[in-house]
């Protein structure tokens, strides 16, 4: 523990973050963080982004683990603050996202008084964190910061929220701590590996994979199971971070709409499960079964999230005897033939897939529109994609921000229908002032198109004129080209597959951000 | 309790939140509230209103309840839905606004599942709720609605959370439940009564008000009391109602900056609360006192917020012998001369007391802008005055709407900062969607210029480019005319008196929504 006596509590927070290797803090601080701001305006070592809306921020914290592997800090305003961030931070909780939240209190003289910004800070954070502690004196916060790094990197990765009152900020006794190692993953449930080796012989067994099961290298070794067993290989429907495209093992995804589901794990007698939970449906829908697989089908949990899960496909790898077998199901470099006319969901898949770059990052909140994007995009050149896992919309733009902050030298597309671009739609504004490399295509069907499907789901099969009315985005409809331009990021609407296939080029030669409305 | 054995528990709770006088639905669905939605569809009566981000449906909703007096309600998806409005509510708590928020939940077979989108809704929801409640069945939809509707009219007002599990909704069995009575306000301190009386003699006494204190009635009895006593009159630095204008007793606001309030309440020796609290700093700064009062002031605290405060300056009245007294401070028409050259802080205070029309609604977030505002407005035509009470950034588009919504026939001015506004931007689709008349001012000094003085305020004294970066919103600048225009709102930019006054007229007398980008 390296003592600076002359140092405040807002400096050893951010000595020890940064030392921790915490140095990228997404914010909007207000006066009750001052201090922080303060500390980083003359400690190097912190790049400081700045959102305009909390949402932004926290979303950006969740792209940012997902691709760099170590937390992000934001920098919140009191319990408001905090809210605005929420829902977010629920998609990076689902996604098993390590996310260090600093959250400004008012000082303890001011907590009981009652200010207009008081309120129950703890009470806010704790539904979405794994972690929450409110500092009680500057000399603790190194201390609590260290140990707030640490917990968010409990596997897969875990919420916290350090609440810091103004006073434990600005009194002097500041101590910088040293990091705390970063902790183990769990074992995986060896004693079930005989039974889930056995299980996977044959085309009724499924190897249902999620969180770090689908990194190129395991993915390489699931592929090398299911070419020995004969077993069928898929994905949860949301994952944080799948590695795709030409020279990796394609894993499908269970289907969303519950009725396509059903029936696509219906076959599957055996199931092992590595990183993914039991598949269930999205929504509950009357008449309709929560628990997606056969009734009978046996479900062998061998390794769930925050256990180590390449140890677990690796002994699974030896327990199969698959360890000299090539992988099946790797995909070739393929792309599509180039459409043309209008645009379709078809055409809009193959274009994509076409356009995808080599080591390029798709962050995927497409919703209805992006449902034949995968088999599309199975052969483009190697690339990254991520997922909404916790189904709040607003996830895509903010952590395309995170992605494009972790891996400057990749480029990202960020791929987003209207309806959830809308939710936090300020983050062009933190793409143009990062100058990030991030194309964003809006698919602009003016809907929430989804709903509309799940209207039918719950059995209301025909929506009069005030349900479809709150379901439509087109009175008035929104102009994308002039929301991207009043924050500073170049746009252009498209309606042919020419036009889509020239700015996407556009898009993916330049650097820095450009958005695409594609009207559908 | 009329009984109608064919509904479901949605229809119930549409039937009974309208047969209570709920019918207005700030609403951003999803799956969850489909069967809410389907009610709404064929049951007459509610009128929805679709917000693109739930920020702005809560903030709709206090705005509603400050202008009607009675609560809206909104319809949120899950525990996201519900995060994303919680800012608004908790400023909407601060104001003492009652609020009906109508929050889906998974069906309870689904929950024990734990889908991605489920969460601690009710956990969410306490921090910011007076009452929050789960339905248990269909059967009691019904009733649970009643008694939301019955605690949110509990006074001053208060929020609600009624979560409601899809099944609740889609199950037949639901019961239409006849309207609960609305609850009494409590008493006020009858026994401080005499002490409230004497301690208001001089000038050296301040009746220090609050809350529904601020009718032009109650203004007209302070006034007397005034006339009276000679006493001063203040009110809370934010509140969220108060009648102004020519004919009305005005009433100056505790100033927020610290220094400056320090200042103004050091002469008076004592104090008589009616629907104000005791004066605090809105936050603590080191080395400042966080009670704003003089440390020897006599506080008498009559009417707390929720007791009857117009029964309590009706009693004072009597007991200061001031019934027959003409009220004090009674402003008098008086339009400022018109200014001419460029935009300065008092040149546009003045220009928006000479634009204010009889009767029209001034929903104010203009922070550090909008200080010199009182002083220029006090002698424009009756108006009403809305301030940001709980000091989350962003109510004010989306409380114009409620206002807007609730008084269709009075004019809405939203004076707002550019950062307050970028909060729930989305909010302008909503007011071009309803066609809501409100001319909204964006005050764009493209800075989080409150925070500016917030730094030097905790201490800071020259603060470096870092932290000058994070508190800056010009890199880069946001256009506000665009903006507008890409959610169907008709903008301008003023950069001179002439202009701002032309962009005004034109706002004033034409109807719909209408933006002016102030440069400041």
């Amino acid at each position: 523990m390296s003592d600076t006596p002359t140092m405040n509590g807002a400096e050893s927070l951010v000595h020890t973050l940064i030392d921790s290797g915490v140095d990228v803090c997404f914010t909007n601080p207000g006066t009750s963080e001052m201090h922080f701001v303060a500390a980083l305006d003359h400690i190097p070592g912190m790049r400081s982004v700045l959102a305009l809306q909390e949402g932004v921020a926290t979303g950006a914290a969740d792209g940012y683990w997902r691709m760099k592997g170590k937390p992000a800090s934001t920098l919140l305003h009191l319990g408001p603050g905090l809210a605005n961030g929420l829902s977010n931070l629920h998609n990076a909780k689902k996604a098993g996202s390590g996310v260090v939240n600093i959250i400004g209190e008012h000082a303890a003289s001011h907590i009981e008084l009652d200010a207009p910004l008081m309120s129950d800070i703890e009470g806010i954070a704790r539904p979405v964190s794994h972690w929450v502690h409110t500092s009680k004196s500057a000399a603790t916060v190194g201390e609590d910061a260290a140990r707030a790094v640490q917990a968010a990197q409990v596997a897969p990765g875990q919420i916290v929220s350090l609440i810091l009152p103004s006073d434990t900020a600005w009194n002097e006794g500041g101590v910088r701590h040293d990091p705390l190692p970063v902790p183990e993953p769990e074992v995986f449930a060896i004693n079930l590996l005989a039974d889930a080796a056995q299980a996977l012989l044959g085309p009724e067994s499924l190897l249902l994979l999620g969180g770090a099961a689908l990194t190129e290298d395991n993915l390489h070794i699931a592929g090398q199971i299911a070419a020995k067993t004969g077993c069928k290989l898929q994905s949860e429907w949301a994952n944080a971070r799948m590695e795709r495209g030409a020279g990796r093992v394609i894993v499908g995804r269970v289907p969303y709409p519950i009725d396509i589901a059903l029936k696509v794990l219906a076959p599957f007698k055996r199931i092992v499960l590595v990183g993914a939970r039991p598949p269930i449906g999205f929504f509950a829908y009357p008449g309709k079964p929560a628990v997606l697989t056969a009734p009978d089908a046996e479900i062998v949990p061998l390794a769930p999230a925050g256990t180590d899960l390449t140890s677990a496909l690796e002994a699974l790898c030896v327990a199969t005897e698959a360890k000299e077998t090539a992988p099946a199901h790797v995909a070739k470099a393929d792309l599509p033939d180039r459409p043309e006319g209008p645009i379709t969901l078809d055409s809009l898949a193959t274009l994509i897939g076409r356009a995808i770059p080599e080591n390029g990052i798709v962050v995927d909140e497409s919703v209805t529109t992006g449902r034949a994007f995968f088999p599309a995009t199975q052969g483009a050149p190697a690339h990254t994609w991520l997922n909404n896992c916790g189904g709040s919309i607003g996830y895509g733009l903010p952590a395309a921000i995170g992605a494009a902050v972790a891996c400057p030298d990749r480029k990202v597309m960020a791929l987003t229908g209207d309806g959830s671009a809308m939710y936090t739609v300020q983050a062009l504004w933190s793409m143009a002032r990062e100058d990030l490399d991030i194309t964003v295509l809006i698919f602009a069907n003016r809907s929430y198109q989804i709903l509309r499907g799940e209207l039918t789901n719950v059995g209301v099969q025909n929506p009069g004129p005030r349900a479809i009315d709150m379901l439509s985005l087109d009175r008035p409809a929104l102009n994308w080209v002039e929301m991207s331009h009043s924050m500073g990021v170049s746009a252009s609407r498209v309606t042919t597959c020419t036009e889509l296939e020239d700015a996407l080029a556009d898009g993916l030669e330049s650097t820095g951000p450009r958005l695409i409305e594609v009207a559908l």
